[in-house]
């Protein structure tokens, strides 16, 4: 910060008093920046570390429905738990005293389980309450082990103010967090509501999201593609909501004027999405969603696209919906033979879809296949087959199948997937 | 700050440093309080001007869409917008110079025409360009008239300083906003969605949404309560989606299966309702958007409630879902007339509705009334006849429809209203 930088000549005191200032100020800066939750809370706690010059800094975050304090652990890791009324974090936030302890091992409040399962050896603590704007503790800061003596009256102010500063912060992006769930949520919800429309079609939408995910990852992927691309695979079918249900869930073949019908599900799809005010992150998703039925040649529908005016992400969404409805019972046909699916998406590539996706599908794991696809069915899945299947790809058990003389390897993954392939298949009732 | 207020013993020089120290602090820990936009916008130029010691502050945002820059004027208020090149803050914002004019009128960029406007006389202006973690301009914080002298360095620095700690919270709130809008959207269109399935329901969950909020304005409910309100309002009819088609647009009455059928859609409703993660300021949206048929004797239905059981904002819904249904046109009859429909919903106070809430409607404005009644006809309203039915409320419409003999004044209003409650309804095809 330039401004910071332009003072100059104090004497040590004031050098010392200035600089805690600017570091405040500083560290103040750093987590205004963050708005999503489990960064923010990694980020003070790096940042209480550095200032207090401690070995640890863990905040922990009140949960009043199950009287817990919670606490991440690393980026997209679990977060930690542990009682809301025991140990040095308990007590400061049931009490809202700041404790200040020089010897941890004497102190009758401390809980030494966590250092006896770590080994780490907790010397000296450091625990001040965090309040919300109405005073409430939100949660708790705990520093660990100063490096130089104890923890002493200034650092208990500068953990005391920078609790203030953060607990704003952490509540925005709390807030933020619960905004974004509800969201998706509602899209999830909407997604298996519309599914659900049809008993047989039930699941598809989050099948496909799920599929479509793993290729994502498959591929490489940005974190903003791949979210960009669950919500439009959850919402690629939010047309149907305007396709007549007698079409939807007909028994046996459709007619040319019914399947024409059918057919104009994607339209709606895009002309309903775009009533939606998406956030500039989420504004291609109506394209996207709208794109499931298009082919490279042009062939597809709604508009006919080909294939470079097909987004990617659309392209990977007509793979993915294909794969799920061929694997799947419908009205008119029991699931198709899983070989035979992978042989008409080869046959279709380069006129329907794009190889490289249905190369990438091919790479799926079959553990993470078959939970997928059977996870609308009660009946489970079995610990042990699925141990065995995360050593293949769909492209193996492809091959076992299609081999004349397969191997007793080959054999013995065919039998295996078969069990969950062939099955009867039983989807929860609406 | 407990900690700040520990400092002491200064030079006028050191004291001078350290109290813009503090008070850069202070001004970063109350912008980091606020996440919703418009009032950060607000709390922002209060900082500035204060700090700045100047007569005003304007925080412009980039809207490269529209090539503008928009500023927020007052709480709620629509924002203002100038172009995007123009002007002083144009120039900043397309060259991210920071100026410093000690005499606007002498100055060639400067634009006169607002203080033409205003009356206002632009003395000096320091304008410095905000700019993003990645470096990106992404609006112009504007400061004018300085109440001593001219802006100085010390004031350039500092407004940089303030622009850096305030562009990442803007940003924030900018998510923020946009995440919020883009739920709501989805709600909107989800609901329009849903009534959409039969022609003759178009927009009934958006005109009780409209009708509720306003009867909430006359009772006087918070603000977390209006949003709630509003989006259970919305939402409702969502278990509609599981109700047959055959049975949803009927034409002529229906038999006792089938409306015991569509009397299962609140069921549905707050079946789909709880499997969204609502945040918890809207945890309460499926109990009430669940209640809409309840009844406060208990004949109602799905689940029997009666009055204290049933939630406030539940009751609300009941009445606005019952006078919507009467006052459209359905499949098996036209419109009710005017006066009987209010005189069914009196007739019903106690045993089916809380009659507050229906005292609170007769308290409508006719002016609004009429605008969301008939919001989705195509045929448009005059403006004239607004203006006269804004001095009217249902109850004065009401009693000059019940009186036998209405005096003139009264006549002239049941022909204004007539002509709009009368007419043919053309709803926009879906």
């Amino acid at each position: 910060m330039k401004f910071i930088s332009t003072f100059k000549e104090k004497t040590d005191y004031q050098q010392n008093e200035h600089e805690k200032l600017v570091m405040l100020l500083n560290v103040t800066r750093n987590i205004s920046r963050e708005i999503l939750l489990d960064r923010l809370l990694l980020l003070i706690m790096d940042e209480v570390k550095r200032v207090l010059d401690c070995d640890r800094c863990t905040v922990f975050i009140m949960d009043r429905e199950r009287n817990e304090l919670w606490s991440q652990v690393a980026h997209g890791a679990k977060e930690i738990r542990i009682p809301g009324d025991r140990g040095i974090a308990g007590h400061v936030a049931q009490t809202g005293i700041v404790l200040n302890i020089p010897d941890a091992y004497a102190d009758d409040r401390f809980n030494p389980s966590i250092d006896k399962k770590t080994g780490y050896i907790t010397r000296t603590i450091l625990a001040v309450p965090m309040r919300n704007k109405m005073g409430e503790i939100i949660g708790v800061f705990q520093a660990l082990n100063k490096r130089k003596g104890s923890f002493n009256n200034e650092d208990e102010e500068l953990l005391n103010t920078i609790s203030v500063i953060a607990a704003t912060q952490i509540e925005n992006a709390q807030l933020y967090k619960e905004q974004k769930k509800t969201f998706e949520s509602l899209v999830e919800t909407l997604a298996s509501t519309i599914d659900a429309r049809d008993p047989l079609t039930a699941g598809h939408s989050k099948r496909i999201a799920m599929y479509a995910e793993n290729i994502a990852e498959i591929i490489g992927l940005s974190h903003q593609e791949k979210e960009i691309l669950r919500i439009a695979a959850l919402l690629h079918d939010l047309g149907k909501i305007a396709v007549r249900e007698a079409v939807l869930t007909k028994e046996g073949k459709l007619t040319t004027k019914e399947f024409e019908h059918i057919q104009s599900h994607p339209r709606f799809t895009k002309r309903i999405l775009d009533n939606i005010n998406f956030s500039s992150a989420l504004s291609q998703v109506p394209n996207i969603a709208a794109a499931h039925h298009e082919r490279l040649d042009g062939s597809g529908y709604p508009f006919g696209l080909r294939d470079d005016q097909i987004p990617k992400l659309g392209k990977i969404l007509a793979v993915v919906d294909v794969f799920d409805a061929l694997t799947s019972k419908r009205h008119y046909r029991d699931r198709m033979e899983f070989d035979k699916v992978i042989k008409q998406l080869y046959i279709s590539s380069g006129t329907h879809f794009e190889i490289s996706y249905v190369d990438a599908l091919l790479q799926f794991p079959l553990d993470k296949l078959v939970s997928i696809m059977e996870q609308e069915n009660k009946w489970g899945l079995d610990e042990k087959h699925l141990a065995f299947l995360s050593s293949f790809t769909i492209s193996d058990v492809y091959q076992a199948l299609s081999q004349e003389n397969p191997g007793d390897d080959q054999k013995e993954l065919m039998s295996v997937f078969q069990i969950y392939y062939l099955r009867e298949y039983l989807a929860e009732s609406v």
